[in-house]
């Protein structure tokens, strides 16, 4: 069968997180950069297509927790950050989070509605 | 409302076609090693949850056309590849593809059944 | 042998740059996400160690040229942009850049001075 | 002053390690899939300008600790692996390396010799 208008709309709801976590995990980041990196990764992928809004928390005190002690900056992962994606297509919207879930980066649907 | 089990399937597919482009495009690539990053992409996103098959095609006249005279190789991009996935989610099999269509590399789901 | 001080710093600038590359190269880009991308990278590779100062400039019409007309964004790529990176190892301050040559991204060593 | 030739075998040198551990770190991995993830690691780098020899060796034991117990994969990461990576510039030979020193990837010029 050919996939609904909902089905399609989480499918691209998914190409975002993938595409977002294998994109940016490994960015060098400090407490200082978190800021600038958390914005410049919402703006990156809110360019993808059906893609509403972005929003991308990373945790300070990840940040700190995992720092090199001398270099005083680590890179970025995914137990380090919550990411809420929004897609639009057509008349249905899907909102999809990435969550740490016992250590491990979960990506999930959250809500689908039609407009 | 909470996704159906083939929305989730579909969502699960979209996550590996973003992941696979975003972790494995910019790898550098010539005529010699197509077969073993092709085939190492397949077993790697192959690891993620709910993925029972990736097939990758790597176009050789494309890495040609693309390749830097001097150094004999190119980066791997979206328009020189050929990805298809397979997602199995209980009782859901979505098969979902990556095609380059008027040059741009299209990522969509090919098909939902219930086994 | 092992390597002299400014040995050691041509090698340090050599890692910024290859990283900066491929750690950033793909981001989806648009005009209006120029800004914040360029910036995030300057502000994430800065925090590598050694790393006094780095400048990138995303050409706005690279970008435009480069854009999926539907969508109107693209994929940053080696050709889009140039990469200044300073370094800075004991008393040996080394510049490195990345600029196209013959469509390909060269990336060089400029100057080296002791202090 | 301009780099000389051990300079620029250098700055290759860290080219090629800062490619590789920001191209290829996230990518996932399990204890079946080791074999393919380095051995392509090698091949892909190893097309860089200079570049006559690279070896990746994947920690069997680290891999297996990172593991999500439930999917059975984990995400390649710098303390996973033990890079070498060779370099011809001209006449002189450079090796450099990754290796984790107190939980962080370093990377460092291990010898340089004129042939």
């Amino acid at each position: 069968m050919k996939p609904t208008e909902a089905e399609i709309a989480c499918f691209e709801a998914g190409v975002k997180l993938g595409s977002l976590y294998h994109q940016f995990s490994g960015a060098p980041v400090s407490i200082d950069s978190i800021e600038s990196l958390s914005s410049a990764i919402e703006k990156s992928i809110e360019n993808q297509p059906y893609c509403t809004e972005v929003s991308v928390e990373i945790f300070k005190d990840k940040v700190q927790n995992s720092m090199n002690e001398k270099y005083r900056y680590t890179e970025l992962k995914g137990d380090m950050m919550e990411v809420r994606v929004e897609i639009e297509y057509k008349d249905t919207e899907v909102v999809s989070k990435m969550k740490v879930d016992g250590g491990y980066p979960l990506m999930f649907v959250e809500s689908i509605e039609k407009k």
